[in-house]
């Protein structure tokens, strides 16, 4: 299918900087998705149901979002890729350790991914201020319910 | 975390051989959810609507397996693994292209997939006779599952 | 439609064995279904409302195992016949008499109806513990709720 | 049981008019959902999903209504019989082809159906004028269901 | 409030035939609501169970018709009156004994009444035919329920 | 049905002081009901959805004391009577007008209906401090129901 | 596409004089529909609120509606036409007024519309007698909606 | 644990009283879960279904007072027991036969069994007068519905 | 009503700006709201249950949007016009073929009008950012929806 | 509005003390919902999703008693009066702490306010007995359920 | 606790003008909430219903932004405090008043503080524009809110 | 009672092999019912509402179980024994001890009793291979519930 069969709504250069940054949210948030139900199944410790309870709710945030996102690449004429090689090749987030992990561990490690995660959306709003404003609309409503996520890790750090 | 922190119920050989067939299950049904959004998102031409809505259907079975099979893991004492780039090392199943696919080539990908796939489950039904009922009735009724969708894809290529 | 349009997982043998016993077990459903509605109509006598309510809980397990049972035969690659002209021409089950009919004798019949059924579906078990263990599966799961369903009718008797 | 166990609220010959009516729509409708059904298992092609969602709205439709009529008959005194025997003998529906049916034809076939069914109905709707209001005014909003049925069947033949 | 602030899309013959067979039908609704419930309080017996609960749904299906009934009666410029005391006075239904009844004299009187109502109401969709088809219509619907009650309120005496 | 066929918890003298007072508020609160439906259809004025939707809300209020006082009355041996008949020869409510009525003359009639009947369950509730308390517990409920609707009727008189 | 799509089950003159009924109402329902939402949102005044939710439940009963119209219409082979064009060209209905406007005002419109409607449809119910009574069944159940609405709006103006 | 980790809000000779009042009715309440569940299964006869069905709500009754009860005492500072053994050795109960029981014994036990714990909760509720007015009302709670219980129980004997 | 009942959050000429697009973004989405419908109730070919079924969810979407709209013109103190006659004079969306379309034809349409009324929010979500940007707010989720159906169309034409 | 506009169903002097107590209840109340809301969204440390879930009950909890006790006051004739600046001047509570706290000490600031609204509320049960029974059971209830809510509490400190 | 245990997203500057921000919004908006369920209290004359539901959505629309606007200033690394000795301190609301309130004066005062309350959001706004847009768009979504509201409390005073 | 009233679908001997097994399963079902309410009830410490939570999860799913197993006893012709006493005559579990428990001591004690059961039903699995493949597939159903239950259980320990 050599010619894009969508047709899109923005002028050629927007549309390729748009379409990067939401291929770029797509990987990161696959990736987010499969760690959390990774660290949803080897957490343990004396706090593992909260843990395990707290880490589905966040497999259910980044999936309602990866679908929002490759749908939005759909209507501004870019197709999405969310495959597993894709997402090894260029996501953005910190590796999550194998095995069995504990309480502790999984929600420092939880809260690093989503720092990182959060900083690299913070700049595709600003990329997007220019390309297009209906995209970015979508990237600071998932910014927000990642800044809400963090902080809500972060507090059982205290 | 060097010891398990989960006893099995099995005893370590059965442990061992049920372990594998369930961590490899759990990998190609891990893929199996990422093909099936990837087509979910890039199918396209005049049946486009059908087969979005049939590979979404796809993606909950496969996401509902996927934790059945991680829990039945842990539930034998095997930490289970499921991140993005042990889908990538370990998968059975055949890779999905990149970009838009036409109804016909996406249905015919999909049901080679399946296929595939059941024929690696039959083969761990018989593996697990000997190893562990329990965990034979688990792959039992993802065959069943699996088959019924392979039917309903195959049926639209009569 | 020369051939057949499913691919069976199974090797031609089995499938044979296997589809037999699913095209007889959905055309005694598919009666099953019919005779409680026929009784469902029909009962009359001082029980008559608890036996109406009975009888149309039987009509909508059989109308489930119906379903799954056709479906089945599809994922194998056997096309399932339920039409009313195969039903009288094969089903195994006792014929029900027209007309109203008392409570007791709905209860007699459908005790009988039931108990014949299951013999059946117990010796279907039997032979699928070599064709295919899905479908044996699913066989174990109606006979279950038949064989209950016996109970709560024969229970009615004592 | 000789003698009715219900007193019908109609004189003689209308009951007997009304009930003759009511007991060959019934069997009409038991047919048709068991058809629908039969349609609903073995359609192929790459309409299949549309095809195979829409044959069940059918057998919904018809199932609800085998149940009105039969419970009218009740009402009017009339044992209802809706036994696959009786179906067999009595219905006046065309016959539905064994094995996988294309979409096309089954499309056609349930149009044909429907149209046969829409016929009957209309006749029996002048017969209950004199007969019965009540079962007239149940005749016509089995029609109405029935010819919106027909249209959405036709409409993928154009 | 001498004069009616709703004005009547019927004539004043229509409306006066029509207003005085709907504010017949609401008399002999409420009072069969109000039997239904007593008879709901007072059953005792074997069956009281059943009779119990068979009650209660027929105390719903009056009370719904009372709605529909006053609420057809205002729409025609009709005040309804369902007060206890026109009901004393006006209500065409037999009485029904004081205290607790066994579950056979029980249906016996439910049965007689039903049996009149329906007489009753037979008698106004004649009247009706000239006076007004919308409200023709609801007095078909309201038979078509009490008949079927009266159904399985009989088929129990069997 | 000479001998109650409810053996009473309480004493003697307890049921009957106890059983008058349930006998009593059940046909106090039956007319409740049907006056408040009879208000529902009857309010006419430029408030009249919202009086029409409040005193719905009233009826429900009261149709569910009625099942809980007439199952309390049971409950302690008495066979509760809830009859028109009885209604009108017993309630102790004032009467309510015929034909439609504005919204301020519903609204004022209506205070005096609940005024008049928390007076009498107030009464009531100090009766049954010795006969039985748990018959107290429910008059208490109800005239903390009552009290809020009373409440609510009047601040639209304000 | 020149001819039909959809046959009809009525002989030619009478889908003519049905076709044409039930375009006729299907525009004016369409230009309810608009009117009632456009006097929700331009309603002001002390009973706002009460008039802002009841328009909105009008609504509701003219889409509802205009869907079984349209669809009543394409079953008896005429294509319905429901455009703003054609509403404007050929709906029965009195203009409504531009502009915010009082809850007096908008009631007394209100019920001039509805008025005339109710008139438009019994007419067409006396015409539907000769040519089909399942679209004439269709008619009067719209009348008594429209007609139950028509006393509540009007009942305010009391 | 040596010292009760809850503080009483009740001085500790209304702590002791009212402990051993809850312990009391919970141990009661457990053995009547039990009882209904086993008489649940165990019933048989033509009333069978009723029977079976109004036990699991007896049951269901049973458990939510269990919960509220050992709540209760958790409350007031008292560690609740409802282990099998405590139940074995302190509840007041009849025993329940073993085996099949006909519907008639098995009514006849459930009314002597709930006619004995109202027995035992009626004083209690006397006892708590003093020591603690808001496990008096837990305990007149609990007596209305068993009272209810005790009426439909008895309703069927008669 | 000379002066506007609701004062304006906005500065005057903001009010202006915004109002007028606000009217202009009704118009547009109540033609789409129709268009689509008459699009639902015309389509035919072989994949009309499809694109009957998308057609009714963007009616939906429609509808919700212009309810959004009109209350943002009302909020801003603005009185929306949303008549079939403001409808026919003003709106900017291309007008829709009378009678039945083929499903090709229908998509192309639809892909058509909706491709137009993205282009002119684009240009609106532009002029609303110096006048408004709650309203800018809006205007954005609503291309969002709208680009997002858009795709789904043009899916159905690769 | 110097009069109530509300007539009490108590006299004078009852009236003034119920409605003393019923103020000082509401402003407390008023006061916990606040606190647990802030104490909901300041807690941090390993426990934090437990604590931060079981303090919205809380605030539930007390946010369905302020309103119960709001509308008694008005059901008796007194204006109650839960505004901020009432609750600051007269609450009996502690003060709960500015900042993020651990949830060691969120639980034992919890655990002191309900112990200390606990005995507040037995001495208004006791105050109650004299003046209004009806009062008196709903600060019953609420006693009931913040000593359930008092152990859940104190149950984390052991 | 001197150090925030949540790491801000933001640079500090931001950090403390967002946070200023957000306090004072959390402030204003628990006072809305406080006022308004003062007022659906206190609200007394004939619009007395309309005007008590109302106001229980202003105070649901208020209490779910209350809860988004604290756990926004959490995300951002402040601690917010709705404190009610907080609210009395800098609450920008005007004040409410004591006592039972006419519908009218209600009206007035809920409008009057809306619009104070919108102005106060709109500077914000603004204010946020640099400072972080994820906190603005949250401010835009309350705004757009409120205006909604303010149009409704404003359409009853016309 | 002397003969079973429920005719055995199994030979004889097969019968009392797997009805002891049943039985069995059924007294330790109930005692783990028990178990994990009065765990439930006794837990204290940091992590309570975790723990109390959880145990009202295995209430459930031993609940389940408890009428699952019954009700195949009853299903094979064997009357099942649940009562006290039989529980404590014959259940395989550990004793649970008395008094509040710390949240290790329990997840310590539930741990060991739910491994005991495991290792009894692993055996009777063996067991019903030869005498009933329907019972078998029952239990090997719970024991995959009861691992899974296991694993949750020690993921706190580690």
């Amino acid at each position: 299918m050599a010619n894009s069969p969508i047709k899109s709504p923005l002028p050629e250069s927007d549309k390729e900087v748009t379409g990067n940054i939401l291929q770029a949210t797509l990987v990161d948030l696959v990736d987010l998705s499969l760690i959390a139900k990774q660290a949803h199944w080897n957490v343990v410790g004396s706090n593992f149901r909260s843990a395990h309870l707290q880490l589905d709710e966040l497999v259910t945030t980044a999936r309602n979002y990866v679908d929002e996102v490759a749908e939005r690449a759909n209507a501004i004429g870019v197709s999405p890729n969310g495959k597993a090689k894709t997402v090894v090749e260029s996501s953005g987030l910190p590796e999550y350790p194998d095995n069995w992990q504990s309480v502790e561990s999984t929600i420092a490690a939880i809260v690093d991914i989503l720092a990182e995660e959060i900083a690299r959306l913070r700049k595709r709003i600003d990329e997007t201020d220019k390309s297009d404003l209906v995209t970015q609309d979508l990237l600071i409503e998932i910014t927000r319910a990642l800044e809400e996520a963090h902080w809500m890790w972060q507090a059982q750090q205290a």
